[in-house]
């Protein structure tokens, strides 16, 4: 069985929330433990621990280590002052928000119970979010799994994996899955510029799993499926629409296109909560556009282009729904139409 | 009219070679001044001075200048081995070789002439060489503007400018042609990765020419196109098959099965030259393949992939001719069927 990188955990005393530092990575595997709110909060905003899934187990977990520290008078002023505090620290990440919620809203119905057994029971909490994510995690990773053939390769892009996630990640469970098992499926990833979080994340995630993969740039993968170096894309989401078109990042929509053009198939492996029904279609998400200084100079040792050069630096795009030959959740593989079979899902 | 940038001129005094170092670009613009064989060699071979037909140019300027050092009685066979010497430096740009033997043809005409005679011819060749390439490269030019529209937006990939041919370039020609003539065509330019041949040098020769032009990273052309920001795409060429597929830069290929998708027109503008009627079909290209530690650390700071990370790192792609909308030489526009009409090109 492979090595498991555990990027969130609890201490084994329970006094602590350790991490993996992902701002070291790939070049150091540290471990941090963090026993007081200001750090948790550093290390959430500082990305050092990063990935919507993960920041909210890890949150999770941080309310359980500050309430062990709370005496039985000043509990709840003290509880929801903290879970204030980690919440404000990134207003739009909407799994921080949605498992602080459930810790806090745990401990106020147990409003008249003793100290010790609140915080007990926030323990149990939020390990079962943790377990949640594995499980949720694990049963996309299999249904993923389940389109692939042993000896296929595929091309991955950006970062789905354990470190985003836990144990195994959504876009990347399915290789994760096959090496635990011996399956061969290899990868190829995108390095994913501009913040090359394949390079950086997903090609040490893949190593260190033991999985075959090959690091390229992200215009090479046409190449590669030309030649039938590629059996499959895998991607996670960001967000769906109701129709089934996916936003996910930046050169997701290409890779996509290039894939159709082969014949190679595209899954999108994603969470369902990650389907928003409300929204009709991708053009009611809206592309976030950065600082293009991650394009100009971001990483580099040198000028690497002109300095005050204009850059245009969406971070996400849209695959358009008839792009995706399959839609991978934890409830199953759906296929087209999506705009039926999507809302089918939830009953 | 916008300012030329000289990437090979003759000193006034005709006793040197000048360059613009190109492994200084966009950091600094530095021309260097060459006298001697030796410094002529390194210049080449460190890439100060890159792209086939300004090699073949600046090589023809160092026969040039070395003659002048010659004696009457050491005149051919200093020659001799100051070609074969130069020729050396890259055996497979054959441009170098084809106009070094140029000129090393003519000076054997001239043969029983006085020293100081056959240096003049010498002079007056290099030049007749640069001044056709600088021909050529408007003629592709005038023919690639032909296809635009005032208001276009067009993108580009990899580096087929003036750094790398002579005043006006191949694929960028159309974008200085037009700048000098105040025609509104504004460039998005892909970053091209690994070597960022986009962001480091067209990005500044575009800059340089007052053209309005906005990097991206290679992956972000899709969304650019579906967007509608995009209304043709420029490419050049290092080599096409007699049936119009056409090598170039790696993520060529993919930039024009994603024009394709969109509706978007392909233009590669390539010299006569390039066009190869002995090679059937891109299939009977060689791809470069190169050392993929250009992909895992050259230009960083910190590693940006885990270490010994296997990397696959081909250097060109072949656009297939379905997807080309035009092919643009000094001859005029081509369009398809290319394996009739190419093969008409040349009588």
């Amino acid at each position: 069985m492979r090595e498991t990188v555990k990027n969130v955990a609890l201490s084994s005393d329970g006094s602590a929330v350790c991490i993996v530092d992902q701002t070291l990575l790939p070049g150091e595997l540290r471990y941090v433990e963090l026993r007081d709110r200001e750090g948790m909060y550093e290390a959430i905003k500082a990305l050092r621990v990063r990935g919507a899934p993960a920041i909210g187990i890890f949150a999770a977990y941080c309310v359980y280590v500050l309430a062990r520290g709370y005496t039985a008078e000043e509990f709840f002023p003290r509880l929801d002052a903290d879970c204030d505090y980690l919440i404000s620290c990134r207003p739009t990440a909407v799994n921080l928000s949605r498992q602080v919620e459930r810790m806090r809203a745990l401990a106020h119905a147990m409003d008249g119970c003793r100290a010790a057994e609140i915080t007990q029971a926030l323990g149990r909490e939020a390990k079962a979010i943790h377990e949640e994510d594995i499980a949720m995690c694990r049963a996309i990773s299999e249904a993923g799994l389940s389109l692939l053939h042993p000896g296929d390769t595929v091309l991955t892009h950006c970062n789905a994996g354990p470190l985003a996630t836990s144990e195994y990640g959504t876009g990347l469970g399915p290789l994760l899955l096959a090496a635990e098992r011996g399956v061969d499926i290899k990868a190829y990833v995108d390095e994913t510029r501009p913040l090359l979080q394949g390079a950086r994340l997903t090609a040490w995630e893949l190593q260190n799993a033991g999985v075959d993969c090959t690091l390229i740039c992200d215009n090479m993968a046409a190449l590669a499926m030309k030649q039938g170096r590629i059996q499959a894309v895998l991607a996670g989401c960001d967000r769906m629409a109701a129709n089934g078109d996916a936003a996910n990042k930046i050169g997701t929509s290409g890779a996509a296109i290039i894939a159709a053009h082969y014949g190679v198939p595209v899954y999108i492996l994603l969470p369902s909560s990650t389907i928003d029904l409300a929204c009709p279609t991708g053009a009611d998400i809206p592309i976030e556009e950065r600082d293009g200084e991650e394009i100009r100079s971001l990483w580099y040792e040198k000028p690497m282009a002109p300095a005050g050069v204009k850059c245009w630096d969406p971070a996400f795009d849209v695959t358009d729904h008839s792009l995706i030959t399959a839609v991978v959740t934890e409830k199953g593989v759906v296929y087209p139409p999506y705009d039926v079979n999507l809302r089918q899902l939830f009953g």
